[in-house]
């Protein structure tokens, strides 16, 4: 939503395309191949390659009418249903996909991207995953990113980088003189409402996960995580709106919801810290880089459609070495978790855009970019009559 | 959502109404006659006929302060509340009531369609519901319907097909020579986000019936149809999408979140099984029927606006027959379901329609129809300032 | 969303940063003030002056890993986690908040209307909320008001009748001879997706605050409010459906909506009664009294932009006084309680609303105005493409 709402009317549609296509590909791949490579016998570098994932052999017994099973279950298992934590590893992998997604809009070839998305959710996403939350050799040395600073929001940053500088600008975003065009978004309201659902998805997703078998601890816990998030979008939206002026010369409301996105990322990495004081000044300064971060992006000439690097890659890197400050981590170690996982996941990201460029092609024609890919690929309009016209004819 | 952002413009805020309109009298009817019909004293063919409906003497006990009540609640109880159960109960019959509304978007008249949602809401679903949920005859041959794919959407789907017959399609739909004329949705954002928000809730609500009073058990089981409805969902989107351009001539989004909803659909009658492949393989054959369905639909000149027959009737009829195949139930028996509930909506539906018909018409007039119903029924347009003009006047 | 769909396009963008910001400073303003002057160590008429708000010390204990602390938490909290309830709260004051931003959208200045919200979240409402759901003189006396008809909805109400009054109408609102000249909503569609994100939310809310530490009671409780909530809610609709045309002269999806609105804040003070065609009847009043309230603003020249006053203020009275016609707590205290919040809640808004009036000015510039905020103040326009034009120049 996000998205769909901040590009030009002319590709909105395609970008509804995307991201129900980028989702459908995530949600297979990570299910057929992502998961187990990123959790199952993991061996400190990479899972297993088997196939497929499903419940546990206590579960299914469960499921099966043998209640003495759930003891069993309770006893093995992690404190939640194997399938529910397949869910939701399946849309952290969603949202890194969709963080190219928004930063390649409105020039990117629809099939390339797909494909890109299939080796993103299949392979890249879940071997660093392994690296970490899988239990592999970055976990063992004591790296901490709680809820995906760097696993979700730096690896889909680093592969939208590599993306951008690949297939270029849209045409006409930069000036001869090198200055950047304005390209407002052609919905705003969309763009809130997709932030708010965001925000408040993310408390649900920050919070939700230890829902599954509910104790004291769980509900104290997420209610902690719950309040730490929701205050670092809160302090990150206050420093964006306080800065838009002065660095970005008005008061951007897009820059200010793109705030709102880096106060969440940031604090994604040590949500449960119990002093809610520090979430506050961890959105905040998440606030401040979003918005120095769009600067520097117009600066070396990248075009980001809608901020994606630096809402998720910049704020994720503050975010990771945030834990090291507020006491989490040592800073060696999650200095260590950013550079190897960043170098990994650009370099491979970066040869396959190559690798696509060289074949079949990263971007749309010269001709159906002008013309956008609403009407050149879909043949479809987002906002049908505004632009063409009539629905009704007389011979009938 | 999905519907409102699917027809042209001049009519969205009368769908807006419709589904305002037909939610507030689901929750009312449902209230007062259709719950009680449907799920008390079921004795084979129909419940009781008497009115309202409420918490259980042991609930309300427990709430007076009665702290021993607990124990009758949990021991008479089906497990969850009696009125969280009537809510869920609810929202499927809203969901019934709004296939039909998305089917004769545009040309059906308001109060007609008010007056048909009540009888269906007080009276078809809840008969067709008590031979099956409320544990009447159909239950008792071993039909099996996990939450709704013959009772919920089929139900649906055959009371909209009658309305398609009676009303006939709309002005300028089909030409001369028999084609149909592409009427693309006004806004293809806001039916991109009502599948999102359509998808995330089917997961809560296949999910979430499970949620009352929470075991190991119930976890587990929820976690297994939540992935079920995630893969069959994206599973139906990747064949929409590889089928639309062959079949429709185009990549077509409307079509391709149709196979969203199909998928859904698909997979509704038996979300809760083990084998994950299944959901994949169900969705995406749910996907492909929504695609010629579409297409079958042009052929026969039925003009559904939002393709709410193939999504809802065909994949639900295929979603029921998949039970058996994946060993769930006996084949004849689920297809005595499909046929005998099918036949008696249909029926039911279309007599009515037709009696409607030849007195209060279900039909607006050719002027409301060529102007839109917004203007012409509700003095009101959605997007008033790209259609008539000045909101500030010079005389101030 | 409601209120941003609600205004005309010119000002939707600045609806949007206004929202996103309110909430921002809500969040900040009630973390570190609000929320200890509401519930810590309340006096009778004030709480705790000290900054900050956090877990309690058990629940740090077990959060450390002291898994004794369980028992700590279970004893001495309100049978759910602190900062769960801060986020409950937190939420409630943010609605109070965006009552004032909808009632004096498109002409009242971005900052001015900051300072209030400040003010508002972090003295008023706290103030007032002392009183009552902090434990203070009026809950003492047998005030009741379950979910916040009064100390919510009235308390917004009030606030943003003072500022009605101060700020004026927008220009042209009223026409010379003293008739109100419509002004429809930009967007539609919108405002109905935004009332059924507020309707399930609601249900969400009045249900959820109940999940921390589940019960059986609770659940039932929850169950028993979710029904009435979403009970009140459909027969405030049908009774606005009903009234429309009689009272405003055409049926008009925008007040029948706010049916919808005043039907749950009609039983936001006693959702939790048994009998649930009271709820039905309490709604189908509210809906009654938001259209008569639409009608008298406009004829006392009131000009509030989403119908804010009589949604959640006369609504809102009219559900405080239902507490006791539905035998749930003395008349006379729940007239005290609404003339005691009231004339304080108004008589501070009004005070702040003209200092700021004298100093710092409350509303816009008439060129601003004229010419619309988006454009003026913050040089974006929510769908700028239909307005402004060539995103593409020749001299690239």
């Amino acid at each position: 939503m996000l998205e769909s709402g901040s590009v030009r009317t002319k590709n909105a549609a395609m970008i509804c395309m995307k991201n129900i296509g980028l989702y459908s590909i995530a949600a297979l791949a990570y299910f057929f191949i992502g998961y187990n490579l990123m959790y199952t016998e993991v061996n400190g570098v990479i899972g297993s390659l088997k196939f497929l994932y499903g419940p546990t052999s206590s579960e299914i017994a469960l499921m099966a009418g043998q209640e003495g099973a759930a003891a069993d279950v309770l006893k093995n298992g992690a404190g939640y249903a194997a399938m529910s934590d397949w869910f939701f590893q399946m849309v952290f992998v969603a949202t890194a996909a969709s963080i190219v997604s928004g930063a390649l809009a409105e020039r990117v070839k629809m099939w390339s991207f797909f494909l890109f998305t299939l080796f993103l959710t299949a392979i890249i996403y879940p071997v660093v995953g392994a690296w970490t939350w899988g239990g592999g050799w970055l976990t063992q040395l004591g790296f901490s990113d709680f809820a995906g600073s760097t696993i979700v929001h730096s690896t889909g940053g680093w592969a939208a980088l590599a993306g951008l500088i690949v297939v270029g600008p849209r045409l006409g975003k930069f000036r001869r003189d090198g200055t950047a065009r304005p390209t407002p978004p052609s919905n705003i309201l969309v763009v809130t409402l997709g932030v708010f659902i965001l925000w408040f998805g993310w408390i649900g997703f920050n919070g939700g996960s230890q829902l599954g078998l509910a104790s004291v601890k769980d509900a104290v816990a997420m209610s902690i995580v719950i309040v730490n998030t929701n205050l670092a979008a809160a302090s990150g939206i206050i420093v964006a709106l306080a800065l838009a002026r002065p660095v970005m010369g008005r008061i951007d409301l897009f820059a200010i919801l793109n705030g709102a996105i880096a106060g969440l990322v940031s604090i994604t990495a040590r949500p449960d810290i119990t002093e809610h004081y520090w979430a506050v000044i961890i959105g905040a300064v998440g606030g401040a880089i979003v918005i120095l971060g769009l600067k520097a992006m117009e600066k070396v000439k990248l075009d980001d459609v809608v901020g994606a690097v630096p809402a998720h890659l910049f704020a994720g890197i503050w975010g990771t070495l945030a834990v090291s400050i507020t006491g989490g981590a040592p800073i060696h170690i999650q200095l260590l978790g950013i550079v190897s996982i960043g170098a990994t996941v650009f370099a491979v990201s970066f040869g396959l855009w190559k690798l696509m460029e060289l074949t079949i092609k990263t971007r749309v024609s010269y001709d159906v970019e002008r013309l956008g890919q609403d009407a050149a690929e879909l043949r479809m309009e987002s906002y049908p009559e505004f632009v063409l016209m009539p629905d009704f004819e007389e011979d009938d």
